[in-house]
């Protein structure tokens, strides 16, 4: 599994936009060894604003994080950059919400099993009990709360004090059917990945398979974004869609739609766990 | 070219479903020695509605248009259908109606010069001057009826008159950007394709691709639909899609859309042409 | 699930062609009480054939499967038809080959697990162990019967057996890395759905993943079909791309390929399932 | 149209990979005042390559073309590197040949009538007559120049002859049926694209969608490559599919199959014009 064998750091930076940011990033590293394997960057232009990803080998790297830090941050002061580190052997820890639905869950637990998500998975929280022998069987331990409406605040308290007991990096919502509260998205800033089973815009809040049938489209869709506070209105990742037909009941629909979320989902996080995934003013730049 | 040289009719029929209808269809086209090439149904359960595409060989045929309204009509009348009978040689008279972007009507033009539209284009009508040349250029006479707000009624007069002149069967708006009234669409129902320039009905109304980019999708659509009195929310005949990224301003979405445009809009033509396409409730059939 | 809970019977029908052949058979249906649910024809007018499928309801059916093979025979034989009936709640047997790449496999059990299948799996056979917790956390037996080149007529011969002794309908090798001979394949005809990781017939035989990679292709691609004596040459059922850059290593292929190949291979064995499938003369009529 | 109007340079860079390349590059243009508007590498660790393109504003910029050269040939040499240097608006000269289908060149003209092809066109080459009015109507010079096997060299050199004339700069073979010769194509490395009708390798050479539909796939495609002496063999810009059915006769494949190859051989063709496509070991990178 390349991902999870290699051994590179990468950083993700975006700042205003000026003249010799690329050299400035690039002697930084040069200075300290740094084997560039990976750069690449964009310029909103209506926004002011650079953007980049830079991935390097470590074998050969001169500093280690601690230095990286103490050396890198005057430059990134004096550049206004904001920036995140990340080392490919240091894996994030991720947790997963669900709900009945395992879909997304089993196709997950599938690609962690054979390598393809370089993370941990600490633990599994639903709301229903359904998906405890599929959590158990792939070794992560699963917690069953029951979301009561008028204990919402109390619940969402113990799901996060679990995830900070975990040490949580990030959360997947895998279809957990729950909307989570302002409070609880604002602990995970552009760290919670929802999928919704349209392609936004369309179709966005609830029932989404039934309303593309009423309204006859042609083609369904997933989204994968990071939750906000605003429902469904949280930067998008990644989108699909799929072919329909005049033949495809509702049914087909979500059968259909399944298989679209997963992809979109999987990719996602993946993309995630590259830090390939950049937001800024509520939409995202995804580096290849 | 296949679509025409070959000497078919082709039935759409729309009726409450009932056990042995296609039997009936079946019984009396053998009985007029009719040779199926093919035939294709599909129920609408829970519209409880019959829907049939039937197409056969008329160098056999035993009847002629007219007897054959004679004798299908008690049948149609017993089993309330709703029919209707094209032959492929009696080309359907489609009037084109452009504003200044020329990208779909040179591509529909193209089409027709190559064989690939099996119908006659009688005239192109333009709010304005620009796409004369090309229309000019295909033999086909152009009309500059310039769209002035306080005169709108008098112009859509004015341009229903030439369409009852050249006996148009079907109308394209082929980025079309004047709103037609209500009383123009109630003289073409389901007889007027539009294509508008986003996956509907997201984005539908105004500057799509602008919305677009500014809402950060990684996929951008093309719709073509049958204009009715509610803009943007007639039956959809055909939807496509195309991967953006980051890097994309709003001109390249543009860019992209148009090829978008041109192939779904072609499709939906095509298919209108082809006597494939079923209106019913706010929704289409498209039989293959 | 829709598939599951229906009760239908759907026939499957190939004949040389002539007039009538679609009012005989709904003819013959009606006089049953039968009431079509979904007919579809095709004419190859090359090969000369007629070929069409037919499903409708058994609630209304006047006829049980054994009076139905003594009244249709005779009509079968007067039209020289090829047909297959099936019935919607007698599942199919479905036995599954596994090598060592289990993610084929994860998918079918999940879709069958939740219901997307309808058939029954009574046993997995693979030529490795590691498949065997996935199948058991499924409830399947999973035999382990390793392949040894030199005896391989006698391996074959014990698959043979267990196949016969669990009455197994049709087999689905889901990346089974080995090639059948042809006595064992000709057991199977039309009953043996191979997932190949490219799309033919680009990159037969081995390592198409390393060989797409060295083209340098843009698309890479995954096919279903029919294994026949033949490698890689029989009726194909299915086939989808997915998009890759220079950035891909073949690792990345084999990656992305993985996604490709679930979706492909789940798509032929839900069409072979539904009746969907007819094969004649090495390609494949797929109804929608 | 944003293509036309800016200002900008690209460099497209190969060399031996080694420490330092991205910041070598990156101070040589912050030097001269280069404000970087994209810039993307690619390394391809197997081949030892660094692999790069990078565009800046000219507004800024302190240096001309020629002190450029002067300038960056020292660097050039020290590190081993191929480059190539373009200029936005000094348009490269893009002749096109073509024979009697009409579609690929259609769509060449009408993006180029629009302003989506920054090049200029001073010559189309054909070796029938009939795409002359096409050619003409859009005001470029059209040369019939017919085929004579026995005089194939004589021939070829008529046609290097106009080329040179006219300082082409690339050529593109917009559906052109001859076969060019290993000694025309050599006065064109890299520099000839061509558009093959299939997804290569499968049906490389005569009739591939003859045997597309004689093999059953249920994908067809097309195939952009810049020409080599091995006949669709060259490297690959790109490829797209469509999905075709059981109904699809051989001119339903050549049907769909022409708005497979407006697509693809324009986007090959934009991207060309770009800069954005750098060709080694028989393969491409496409920057995006």
């Amino acid at each position: 599994m390349n991902n999870t064998n290699k051994n590179t750091a990468t950083l993700l930076i975006s700042a205003p936009d000026r003249k010799g940011l690329v050299a400035v990033i690039a002697n930084f590293l040069l200075q300290h060894n740094a084997n560039i394997l990976h750069a690449d960057q964009h310029q909103d232009s209506q926004a002011g604003l650079f953007l980049m990803r830079v991935e390097w080998d470590l074998n050969d790297f001169a500093t280690n994080e601690h230095d990286f830090q103490a050396a890198f941050s005057p430059l990134a002061s004096e550049y206004n950059m904001s920036w995140k580190l990340s080392f490919s052997q240091q894996k994030p820890q991720m947790a997963i919400m669900v709900s009945q639905y395992e879909h997304c869950l089993a196709d997950l637990l599938h690609r962690y099993r054979i390598g393809e998500l370089a993370c941990d998975i600490p633990l599994i929280v639903g709301n229903h009990e359904n998906c405890r022998a599929l959590a158990e069987f792939n070794g992560i331990p699963f917690y069953h709360i029951p979301m009561i409406k008028e204990k919402k605040a109390e619940i969402e308290a113990k799901q996060l004090a679990l995830f900070e007991q975990h040490k949580i990096d990030f959360i997947v919502m895998a279809r957990y059917m729950q909307i989570l509260s302002g409070d609880f998205i604002d602990k995970y800033p552009n760290k919670i990945i929802n999928i919704h089973h349209s392609f936004l815009p369309a179709f966005d809040g609830a029932k989404p398979y039934h309303r593309a049938h009423a309204r006859g489209v042609k083609l369904i869709g997933a989204t994968a974004h990071y939750a906000t506070s605003d429902l469904d209105e949280g930067p998008i990742i990644e989108q699909e869609v799929a072919r329909i037909s005049h033949r495809d009941s509702v049914e087909d629909l979500i059968k259909k739609g399944r298989d679209l979320e997963k992809i979109v989902l999987s990719r996602a996080v993946r993309w995630h766990l590259d830090s390939r995934v950049l937001s800024y003013h509520n939409r995202t730049v995804v580096f290849d």
